[in-house]
């Protein structure tokens, strides 16, 4: 795979600006194959975006020998971040460990009891067992006031690193997360950054764009080049040292906004169907969606973003061939002839869709997202998928070659795309790509 | 939070059998924030299936000098397992680095240098660069065919450990991991594994299920029960030792059967949406979905499984109030009068979409997911759930209280472990739940 990745070097101040990070993710639930720790790659975002990279991730179970062990193997000056065990039940042992691993002693937070005492009278709780130890905090440690639940994130210099601790219920850890970044940046522990851009793709292959990215890449070969698949696509991240000359930066992010084009969706941290909401909201249009072989998926993800009722009126899922005849006005004899996975019933779909549900652009889907309904004709992964527009509707077939799950998102993706290149593009007729078939609305 | 891990000890055959686990993933991926690492969780939970735990996992970047690392601190007698970098690129390191770490030498294996020939040349594909590499295998290991890409999954006895190499894309990875396993078993490395059994449960607190565990938790002191929380519920597992008296352990389960009830949709692996399609097959009965808030969800959850076409035939989206009135048939003046979060307009939209997609039952689902939208009256999190049977519409209010995406997945959970719950007596027409509505079809 071709990945290169971004360094930044340590900025210099005073010598004690932190270069790398380590986390430790504490919890038997993250040893059992049952929860994903996803709590790791949130902290990895966030420190990627404050210059910091991460050069490792241990996952212990709720065991201080363990915790103790992990610490141990963390190197001076490291940033060290532990997700998990700061709860008030038992198992919790994160905070001892800790201290114990420090020689440090741990002690009652006074304003962090008040505080705590103040939230429980607010919310009507008389004191819980246990909520005691969440005002411990080990000696040299600050603790950084949780927005949404009870255990604080602390923060503080010991064993000659910079140490964090978070709560590892994923809402809590991401609401303190900033804080903490905020609370580092303040006291001048983390380096200057260099400007950054990204770049987000659906249906280019990572190759196809290092391709297109050659030339930019040649002329400078000073800054810092990412190439990252996502569930989609692939996203190119382009970085420069702090210090650097910004205008040569700029002038390399506007090459590469040239050398991507209409294949770029978002230019920016923005998703796929977040880009798709914008792009309608900005024409004043509607859209419904007709799906077969995603079952819902696309309207799922569209409404995934809160605001989304502003733009997505709905959609059908016709799984059943008589749904698609009574509900989006596909012939029947149309069907009978050519198939459901056909252009002849997408773009049916997509234009009864669109008139029946009275919106501007109507998105229709069919296909075989396997494993079974394959044929030698229309083998698995086989989908047409259509965009019915004022004037025309748009048709393209695909041949996607991964498993149904992975096919069933690749078809979002592919739908959403579309329509998201043709609302880029003052929504002309021309085809969205060399080879597709179009055809007057009746 | 309560848990109880589960220890299977080591059968004791002659010293060598395997009684922990270590996993190191490879990838710098996997350290920037943007892949997460789902390979870790699946190779826990094929390795807790062969009775043993998982100890610690290791996420280290693509480079030989951590990788060495990462394996000396594994303890000899463990079973270290390898996901990761077996690819042809040269940022594929694992491989040269464990015969490194392990002081053996790499040698091509000819079966493999075979066999990847004749998988050239079925493809039509001449030799590729770099994979002359994937030939190569450290002294010691034996190689495992991918039955699904090209690099093999290697396993071997070096430095005292049992090594496992398995490739990082997740695919692969799946497709290796049962026969390494079944390879490892072959070889007697792994223990006797006791009986195990598994409940899952949907719309149950996790502490309420412990509560209804109690009896026979304290009557099987010596069983391993664990609690494991899941996307939308809780699981619970019951193990026990091998070489114990099954009929014991047969009689907890069955205890844990009467204690759960209606409550555990699940007697196995299978997922909710698995279920309910399994019920409607058996049942003969067909369903159709009408979803406001989660605009989609509950439809493409339900084609998640394969075959769900013999008994769902379709939903539709009605996220714009007129599509509730043009597609279900809700009264525009039930809308006006009551708002499309109520229980009138859940129980209308329920009833129009069972006639007017024509099926035995229709879920509706109509909510307010946040984060705006909330009112005095109806905070965010308020949600009606109807579901009508040939002969009668339920509904039942919740008020869930987390975020946008998590108040969806817990709408998806609660429709159709409702009518899981339905299917499960019989269709009877008693109320679901005390408390809830229900009225007559008319």
């Amino acid at each position: 795979m071709h990945r290169h990745s971004c360094h930044h070097p340590p900025a210099g101040v005073g010598g004690v600006t932190i270069s790398r990070a380590r986390i430790i993710a504490v919890g038997d639930e993250l040893l059992e194959g049952r929860t994903v720790d996803t709590n790791s790659g949130c902290v990895q975002r966030a420190l990627a975006g404050a210059g910091i990279p991460v050069v490792g991730v241990e996952v212990v179970p709720d065991d201080s020998d363990a915790i103790g062990l992990a610490l141990s193997r963390t190197v001076t000056g490291e940033l060290v971040v532990l997700t998990g065990g700061l709860g008030s039940t038992p198992d919790d042992l994160t905070r001892e460990a800790v201290a114990t691993w420090a020689g440090v002693d741990l002690a009652e937070d006074s304003t962090l009891r008040r505080r705590m005492t103040e939230r429980w009278q607010r919310r009507g709780v008389s004191r819980r067992a246990g909520v005691e130890r969440q005002c411990q905090v080990p000696a040299g440690c600050e603790a950084v006031e949780n927005p949404v639940g009870s255990a604080p994130g602390l923060v503080g210099r010991l064993a000659e690193r910079t140490v964090v601790l978070l709560p590892g219920v994923p809402a809590e850890m991401e609401s303190l997360l900033p804080l903490v970044v905020a609370l580092l940046r303040g006291k001048d522990l983390l380096p200057e950054v260099g400007p950054q851009r990204l770049w987000r793709t659906a249906q280019v292959a990572e190759l196809a764009l290092v391709e297109r990215c050659a030339a930019v890449r040649s002329a400078h070969p000073d800054l810092h080049w990412s190439w990252w698949l996502t569930e989609w696509g692939c996203d190119v991240r382009l970085a420069m040292n702090a210090g650097g000359d910004e205008s040569v930066f700029d002038q390399a992010a506007a090459d590469v906004d040239e050398a991507l084009g209409r294949v770029a969706y978002s230019r920016g941290d923005e998703t796929l169907p977040a880009a798709v909401q914008r792009l309608l909201l900005a024409a004043g249009r509607t859209l419904s969606v007709a799906e077969s072989c995603t079952g819902g998926l696309i309207a799922a993800r569209l409404t995934d973003t809160p605001g989304a009722s502003a733009c997505f009126s709905g959609g059908v899922v016709s799984y059943a061939d008589r749904i698609k005849v009574e509900y989006l006005d596909v012939p029947a004899e149309v069907l009978e002839s050519h198939g459901a996975v056909s252009e002849e019933v997408a773009t049916a779909m997509a234009a009864g869709c669109r008139r029946r549900l009275a919106t501007d652009y109507a998105l229709a889907v069919s296909g075989i997202s396997g494993p079974d309904g394959g044929t030698a004709d229309k083998p698995v992964g086989t989908t047409w998928v259509a965009l019915a527009t004022p004037t025309v509707v748009f048709a393209r077939r695909y041949r996607f070659t991964a498993d149904r799950p992975r096919n069933r998102l690749l078809t979002v993706a592919a739908a959403l795309d579309s329509l998201r290149r043709l609302l880029e593009t003052d929504d002309s007729i021309s085809p969205w790509y060399p080879g597709d078939t179009w055809s007057r609305l009746r």
